[in-house]
């Protein structure tokens, strides 16, 4: 492994947990070389809801490749983008009633935070932008400006300046009254809080502890919004294409954002991919104004489309994730319950979910323990005191459920060894 | 195309110089749904500098892909990632004797750039950086405020700050001796110039209207940097992987930068990846102090490591690179003669070569009329007035001969209109 | 009047309460060149506790400009820079047991703002300050960037950055907890708010509406401050000098500031002087690395010391301070008591005192109407909401009286009107 | 000494050079508490252009004290403030056929500096400002943004943005062709200079060794702003009240600056005040846009307008400035050549004059020198490389003999020295 260790950069991170050199992968399991097998609850961070290698997914990208179809083309019109478009439109938009129009951003997840901003300043002609306590939304100079983890936002170097976090939904204190408290500082005219652009909010926060927005907290947060004029974004990347049940996490608060940012799993097999969706309102950039070399990736509209087509025609993936959902739910609460007297708590929604350990350490502990039990999976929030179960919303239930049991395991033997 | 034009953000601009759909590529040939076929001068901004579909690396994915190769890993430790380094430890660095570690930041250029930023400003603790006139380097936040384009500034929304832009080469007035004015200013405690983290360069600025930067006017440029201890980034992401001659455009001029950055035909087949190298002291980052979803594309690790092999084994590409440039430059300029009156001039370095027109419009007139006689090119400069050629690096002399004839034709009818 | 019109900025705003040209003044009466006379509840916004015209100032200043004492001379010794030096020591710091170093940062309370945010930056090397909902502390870009008023903000022309506003005490909802949720934001490695240089606040907020930070609110912010190693400003500038009681506003909450800014009432006779007193071991600066030419004004240093002499040799003023603002507090609850239906609120503290109306406009017509009896007082807040009272410190029995009862009819009438 | 030392910061500087006790003074005249006498060819770094204690101003104060004027008024109406708009309005605005409107901005220079610049962006709506290399502004946020000195910009604590620092007249290599390089920078689509909101200027140095514009210069800069809308403001702060000659120090140069800021001198007696000179047309601000205390300092309305009328109602002063100071340019001159070895360098225009050293240390040695001699002078420039003359314009003929005897004689003593 020293190839690794000599050539790349010190900031490498995940190699650290799990210092195995993978190869191969199917669904929700990775095939290390020396012939190990590891169950999957990390899925590319989110960027696998299918699972690896998925084979409608591969054989419609084979299919492409093997016919030289355009594989790179900026936002030239090709065969592909056409096909993901209409696809995106007839499967996603026109059932839900959505009007949106699509930015292709860049390849990642940043590039469509980063475009959205951009966008609502320039609507606007207001600079600054409200966050949320413990929120990520990327590591460019933009949407770090935004993120909260003070490790990652001092590696910045520079100040990161025009936004103002937010306590988010269940912020000790005043978490739960956010969006009441965000509307007086508004209507203050001595607040000190200048009218923002937007506000960015994730309805569950991946890599902020797994915390979670209630409806009622995200509708309360989207009138004020509308009040004062104000755009609301919500960063899907992590928890749309169908995390947390529905394709949009937003569905279910019944609220409908000026702009969704969607990355990771759009393109399916996780190769890049990016969209910014806009209300056709807001679109008054002029040509050219937002550029860059990988807005489109062709290979990405092939399996991406391809995703859509197989398990967005109809609602039988929403209804299993939002079913097994609670099937990890429950699992994660007998944990808890088992250890009563270790205060665990039981965090996020669908297949994002996670265990929050008060004992410091002990998350990491138990993603250690779950890896020599041929588990993979990571920890979340500033202070990494929760054990995330982020599997593919594919998975088998035998995985699902070998891989729950291998965590009630970890977390006995970690919380005894704690004693 | 109506889906393209309901659906898409207005932000789209190629689509609107070349208004039809392509579905197949190979080499230097884009086709059209409809059955036409275009010479491509224009390679994916410089992402296809292996051409279209490129038989080698085609091969290369499709085996990986069928065998079921872990197709998303961040920065976990894979085979495909481990070759991927191997090969451009041995075909690369080791026989220029160059001693950098790889980041990967990201999937695209713009990572590249945010990262070398970030991380110099880290280092350094010094938070301004120095980049030039007509400079282009991405935009995210962070990119565009090293950026000169006008246009693209403006649609930030924001102030883009902790940036200034010196004088490039061949600057009228002063660019000749803007390494001279950057130290004086450095040297001079009254200047209101902040000491710069770093100071961003091209070589040949690729969006910039193809101005190159000479090789005595770089090695100045790295001795004032070195003498002030600030760090010299050398954005290689057009103009690296061969596209001037040398794998790093800077190699000819004898310097090495402390930080370099690599994306678009990095990969090879256009998928996305993004590399910053940096000095191996410069590595203070920490675990985890910068991450992201798409920092290993696995495709891009197979098709990248292979374009390595087959193209840089060996002086092969690079020698015809530097022949063929000349070729490329002895046409344009030949044209320029032509037309002496017009007072064309030629621009740039190998296979990233131009022609800049004094009168507006003519450069996207002669782009518009080699579209219509099946070539595709397009415009560099902030001010549009630059026809550029960037031919993939494995054209076939017939094809490069072509094309520029269609160019010889296209300007001729283009001027003998504006007359 | 037509000369103030034609040739100054409309920015002008006090002459248009009261377009009237006055000559002369002594202690708490103004004279207007047409013969009229104006009780002053208005005391130069807090620049004259010791009352217009003050006799003991008045006298020590002319024989200083008699006979020839040195008026201008930047930081250079002088005897009457001296003596104020030996004055404030004696008088104020010894006798209070506080230890500050003296920093004269030029001649208005802006100066002290800036000087003390810039040393606190440069002391903790960290760059972020909070401020408090409400606040001000000056128009130079970076008071306003600390100060609330979103008209005055937007008047800047750029973005305020480096600064978050916290709730103050008793800001609806969460403001008595200010510091608790500082505390938790500061201890939260997410939340997203920088560790910040210092955090500046007010003790009773002049100009925001007459708010005020009970004792153990701030008690309780010092502590937080202390445990996060980020520095305590207290802005004195207008409650300072015995505005509220005590010479230092802060002193009945036992706690001892970091550094404060002290201005207005420190000159005594309403010329121009600031002061900012900052802790021994802060004192970091080299020679000239804050300068400036009107940094001690001689004027104001012999009027400030003597005022220091006269005043704050014993505790007379202070304790008629106390006792009279009680009466103050007690009359305008008398007055709210005889309009209970309306909603006043009493708010302030010592001679700072506001009554706050619900009505929207009525605290402005107070105002119109006290000048129309002759009695000046300005509105306070960013919604004008409050009719504040802030009379010389030496104001007699018999004028105080009047203008309470002046206050007490032209509420009545106002609200009167409104219903 | 000791509270000096004891009690204040270490940040202040004159009292370095010159350790001794001031008392009393007149005209050129300083006089220390140990009987010595010190000519004084610094006059407050030219906030004493009439002289200390000048006795046609001392006696309008002592007349405006005794009869009770009103001494403290922030924006109120005052016969005071009426008199001094009058005599300004008629003794220097119509005469010269300048049509402006007066800011009264905060008592200092850097407060009409902060207003001018805040005005500025509000009425283009554009944020960043272009000033000059070596350029002294102020040290607020907002005025030390725009200075150049790299020790004070450092103070700060935070990165000073918006501003860039473009060559002045004479700077090596492209100073002179400064105005066209801007010219070409803002005319130039992708030159990365964003379209400032102003230009601001000094027409000669005080505080960045007495360089001087030229009048082609500043004309040239006068007609590019214009040419790209971009507001000029001169900053007469030091150079203006007549330091030059006229009363403006760019009524030579025949340009009409969009605003101009005035303080130090034009209070008169050494006491705060500051205007800032808008055109009408500018005048956008709302009443209380911006605000502050010290406005107007009733004291200097006396005084400034005593000395408008005393020194400014005939062209006697004037003309005495320009002749004698081309005899402090003649003086100077001789003592250069005396010298031609030593390389000196005469700067500066009027009664703002200089020495230039090569040799490091010489200028404070010569102004350590000429203290012992009992001439008062300090150094100018980052480099403090010039030894700077900045006599009061009322100083004898004698004195002003006898001071450049003094320097004469030091600068050999110290060029001996150095040898």
């Amino acid at each position: 492994m020293t190839i690794f260790s000599d050539l790349e950069s010190e900031v490498r991170s995940y190699s650290r947990l799990w210092p195995v050199v993978f190869d191969r992968a199917e669904n929700s399991r990775l095939f290390s070389e020396d012939g190990r097998t590891y169950l999957d609850f990390f899925a590319g961070a989110g960027a696998l809801n299918y699972g690896h290698s998925n084979a409608f997914l591969k054989q419609a990208l084979l299919d492409y490749i093997v016919r030289d179809g355009v594989s790179h083309a900026l936002d030239m019109l090709t065969v592909a983008r056409r096909d993901f478009l209409e696809t995106f439109q007839d499967v996603l938009l026109t059932p839900r009633g959505l009007q949106y129009k699509v930015v292709f951003p860049g390849p990642g997840g940043a590039n469509a935070v980063e475009a959205a901003l951009k966008l609502a300043r320039r609507v606007t002609g207001r600079q600054s932008v409200v966050s949320f306590t413990n929120s990520f939304h990327g590591m460019t100079l933009g949407t770090l400006a935004v993120s909260g983890n003070a490790t990652k936002r001092a590696a910045a170097g520079v100040p990161l300046t025009l936004t103002t976090a937010m306590p988010y939904d269940g912020y000790p204190g005043i978490g739960e009254t956010g969006p009441r408290h965000l509307d007086r500082l508004l209507s203050d005219g001595g607040s000190g809080l200048d009218r923002p652009a937007a506000v960015i909010v994730e309805t569950v926060q991946g890599e902020g502890g797994l915390r979670t927005a209630g409806a009622g907290w995200l509708r309360e947060l989207a009138d004020v919004c509308k009040r004062h004029e104000v755009l609301l974004i919500v960063d899907d990347v992590q928890m749309g294409c169908g995390r947390t049940g529905p394709f949009f996490s937003f569905e279910d608060a019944g609220i409908t954002p000026d702009m969704v940012c969607l990355s990771k799993s759009i393109g399916g097999f996780g190769l890049p991919l990016a969209l910014t969706l806009i209300r056709p309102e807001l679109d008054v950039w002029k040509p050219g104004d937002h550029n860059g070399t990988f807005r489109g990736v062709s290979a990405s509209f092939v399996t991406g489309a391809q995703a859509l087509r197989s398990y967005w025609s109809d609602g039988t993936l929403e209804k299993s994730t939002r079913e097994r959902g609670e099937r990890i739910a429950a699992a994660l609460g007998a944990i808890a319950d088992d250890h009563s007297e270790a205060g665990l708590e039981v965090r996020g929604r669908g297949f994002a979910a996670g265990l929050r350990f008060a004992t410091p350490g002990a998350a990491r502990a138990v993603c250690v323990a779950a890896f020599e039990s041929g588990l993979l999976m990571e920890t979340s929030g500033a202070a990494a005191d929760v054990a995330k179960l982020l599997p593919p919303l594919t998975i088998s239930n035998d995985d699902l459920d070998e891989g729950l049991d291998i965590i009630r395991r970890c977390v006995g033997a970690v919380l005894a060894r704690s004693k």
